[in-house]
């Protein structure tokens, strides 16, 4: 327990039978500020139910006839191979969820051959977050600070730490408009041990409009470039919604784009993350690899991500709360279970390969 | 009672008031599992439940002063002279609704001039139920197995037993993701007579996933082919959701497309069967005829499908439902109810016969 | 009281809040069976449902700067200047509703300088409701006979009353599969008038589908033709949806084409009347008079089906419901409410009269 | 207390969660009736209703890497400088919220630099109210009276006063049909004071309608003209709903188009106010300022409204809300509230200005 906040230790397997359940049963063992915390969009939640809804507009015609079985997961993207196409999203404060908080999400990312991404807002450091992958790739991802030094440190400790790509987020420069937040008074209870080193402290007691403050409200092409300029892993541009940002990202030397609405918790009123996802994709045109996250919770919503151009499909949420339920060994059973969710899905469309998927097409009937 | 499971022994004729309604009833007799088993569908149900909304995007332009009175629903298809164009979709284990199972089935399908599919996991044998038949004409559907003499021995026995066509289910390759039987840790409680000859077992005692393990999980042209080639009966594909594969299916030979996604048991996330049945049957352009399966309940949805495309309209799980709740008498009370229905709506809108059925437009208002 | 059946005997003028809360109130002093008989649709009630919505996918734009006041509803349509565009549907068995049925309604249209349709069906004489009508207008709807004599004999008296012209209803060749009738165990618990002579009895006992069977259910072209020649009152066709029908009826010399689905009491899956509406005066173009009924219950409805083309816009069960609770006054109340709320929309539209409303366009925003 | 009426006299900031909780807030201190005028639509309000879902339909897409930071409201209309886009509507019968009315508004409107419009039916003088402006930019709402002595009364007051510019109301010719008024039986409790010296008396004691009748019902070209040339203050015309009728207005010399349905207050069966503002700010194309209201309660609605033409946006009942519960204070914290959220809104949608919006495109799904 820090400061009151009760913490959860659970290490087990879990029986997962959906991940909407699991967001239910999460909600019954996370505090209150927490899971607000966790589960909360922005405003009214508009845009985090449309992450949902959208998928409900384009359906998966299966292919009969089509010789397959045993569907496989496994797929390459930035020269990384990877069991699965369902990638941990850089979630911020895991120790919400989990006494252990990073270092077991990254222990179970890394038991089903995924890809673990790392928040600059962890509550563990990069360092131990990293160790505790157990060689699994990870990819680091980076709130700009005001405080070019801050940004330098951390981006100096994930190389260290051997992670595989930096993924830049440029649409969170203030913190949305989240109401479960400030209904529950809510304060980080825990540090972030990201920020222990520098003068913005540790984000133990604050707010996420304070946090938020000390990171860097503007960000604009020439850091983008300071920042490829400066280390020599690949960038990967988070939050982008439109081809013309992603052909300009691209342009400026962005390693990948990675398409997102921050799971409905930044800008209220914008498009479902899945609605956007096509139309970025057809721009990117394969130059660089595509990551999609937003709303997924079935192996349908993977499969249909993939199809209209996704190269991973991050959660972020669910994984969280397999986390709260079960420490390492749930997290690997929510990427599990969605993974096997995927491979009924493929089966059943007639696609046996992450190959396959990117050449089904999706059902536009617009009702 | 079977392993503590209790069947129905109803023998009745039932006073339906809709097909809804039926279910509602049958609900409250057929135990738990064997009705979550029945009724359910697979992930969260969206196109299960897309199944029945999809036809309400379409309606019925009547034909005033068409001059008609006493609709006739009688049709030919597959040289097969039929009282009705409501056939019975080939359905598993129908002895979870009754004593009786398929045999009963059977018996009330023959009553009202029908045609009976039988189903690979029928709970009554190929023989049994095709005697039962009296004369009117069945299908046998093959669900293959990975034991090729074992698809041998059905295909013989089919022959044997007369039945008119063989219906090779081609999209259940794997069994979807059915939370119900999750829920219910659903297992067969009742053996299935199909499969006691062989070393799988007869099911009893199994989940749904080791049933389909024993199924072929990949089934391609050459498949097709083979049981073409073995069989001089008929083969119609079923599980056609687009007109690719239905152009393909007829080009290697098969005798009928089944449009249909399993009555949203299997890929949930794929369309509505209804939404694609008119660009299958567009493509099938009177080629062999058309079945249609899924979420059927109203005269109404039969004549939509009709003016859709379909030669021939499938229901399942109502008919199962008068079989639990009637006998034979039950799923004759089924099929005259929903036959009545459709013979009221043919006089609304001005149609004499299943073919003028096919002659009339539906409006397609896009909302 | 006629055979256990309540009577409503009110007579009073309504204070009327809108028609929605009218049918509320009749409900409660309505007995069952008669109100089941009343407000009920046919199947599920889609299309009943869908009479209603159908009205929210047009919108209509203000003329803003129009320099109008006092908006005028009169209108000449047939010949006839009515004081009001909003008719008396030929609605069956009011009886049910009032004991003195169609002769308080003919009153209450009277009183509001309207125009009155008499059913086939009603509970009192074409002889006596006439009467009642004080000189006002009215409308004879022709339920065809199976036996030409009743046709004539209807015709002849139809004739001798003094009405203005002869509705043709073509879309209840059966009845509609109603199931609130169903449930009610309805059989029609007084007679209809001017079925007495005839050897079919007077409906009194029976249930709507045994009425029904006693009518045609083959009309054609011929038979058309056969009440043009037989009568010199103009003849209007009801239960027209499509332009096809519209423009045959108009050839074959009818007078007058009325939009209808029967208020959703006949075809379920057919269109919301209202989304046939604009298609059909189109191709009508002003030959002859529109008249469009089903699911009118605000003045804007109203409005929005004289902008896409009605000349006469009818309603059945809210003045069936003013009927009940008032008599011949409360269904003048139910007449004035809704031509008062049409003229505040025709102030607020900025049209002051109904050519004016003729020329307005309504939005069509596809959502 | 008036008559009986209890009038709040709160005066305090107010801790805003968001304007649809201040509403629900606001009802529990506001008299019934009061409150039934206040946030009423006429009808069933299905136009109230859409004005907020309307918004709903665009989205707005974020521009990353935009390089912006503290993104400023300041904008420039009508020769203005204000501190915000969103100004405060002309809104009736302020004393209903509180007793000191239009006076506590203005001077919160004032505190946060924004523009107040006074209305015709104001429960505080014009020069009462704006004297409490304290030097804040007022505009004055005209509802034509049939009396044009009283217009110009009226008109020469407001010149006195200082106020900027003339709203001349178009589209309230007559009330719309206000169920909760009915319901409520409503009677202003207190009065006008803009009528005291005028025959029609103050308004105390009397219905809405009857207001209304001393109104002109009849607005044309003509009045629109007499007004222009009798005052040399700017005209602007408020409830525009189509390119034709801005047009003309422009074209008769209108200085500003104000696109509103009145809240949902009028003409029921309208299309929502945001639903045809693109089109007739792309028909005025810049040549005057367009104002736009209805339906707005979030931050994304402003930038909506702003992006697709509006140069001002309007609130009305919320500011009435923030006055009931805390006089000038609340005002203002409504107006800081709603502007903090749009400020979020153009940080993460990546414009800095108001001229940015202007520029951002919003996406149409057309679902």
């Amino acid at each position: 327990m820090t400061n009151g906040y009760e913490q959860n230790e659970n290490e087990q397997a879990l029986d997962i039978l959906n991940l909407p359940q699991l967001e239910a049963d999460a909600k019954k063992i996370i505090p209150t500020g927490g899971f607000g915390y966790i589960s909360g969009g922005s405003e009214d939640e508009w845009t985090l139910r449309a992450n949902r809804t959208a998928f409900q507009h384009r359906q998966i015609v299966p292919k009969a006839l089509s010789n397959i079985e045993n569907p496989q997961t496994d797929t390459t993207v930035f020269g990384l191979n990877l069991k699965t196409p369902i990638m941990m999203a850089p979630a911020a404060a895991q120790g919400l969820a989990h006494a252990k908080g990073e270092v077991d999400t990254a222990k179970g990312v890394a038991k089903v051959g995924g890809l673990m991404a790392q928040s600059t807002y962890s509550s563990t450091s990069i360092a131990d977050t990293a160790a505790a992958g157990e060689g699994a790739p990870q990819f680091f991802q980076l709130y700009m600070s005001k405080d070019w030094e801050f940004n330098k440190s951390l981006l100096d400790e994930a190389k260290k730490a051997g992670v595989k790509a930096i993924i830049l987020t440029v649409d969170a420069t203030v913190d949305g408009y989240r109401e479960a937040d400030i209904i529950n008074n809510f304060q980080f209870p825990i540090p972030m041990a990201n920020l222990t080193k520098f003068s913005e402290g540790d984000g133990k007691g604050k707010g996420i409009g304070e946090i938020y403050a000390a990171a860097a409200q503007k960000i604009g092409p020439a850091d983008l470039q300071q920042i490829i300029d400066y280390t020599d892993l690949p960038v990967i541009v988070k939050g982008v919604e439109s081809a013309e940002d992603a052909l300009y990202a691209i342009g400026a030397g962005a390693a990948g784009i990675y398409v997102s609405n921050h799971g409905g918790r930044q800008l209220n009123g914008g498009p479902a993350s899945f609605d956007v996802l096509e139309s970025v994709a057809k721009a990117v045109n394969h130059q660089v690899p595509v990551i999609f996250d937003s709303g997924v919770r079935r192996g349908s919503d993977v499969f249909k991500a993939i199809a209209l151009g996704a190269d991973l499909v991050a959660i972020g949420r669910p994984a969280i709360y397999g986390l709260a339920l079960g420490g390492a060994e749930g997290v690997a059973s929510v990427f599990t279970h969605l993974n096997d969710e995927l491979k009924i899905i493929m089966q059943l469309a007639g696609t046996k390969t992450i190959d396959d998927i990117k050449q089904a097409e999706l059902l536009n009937l617009n009702y």
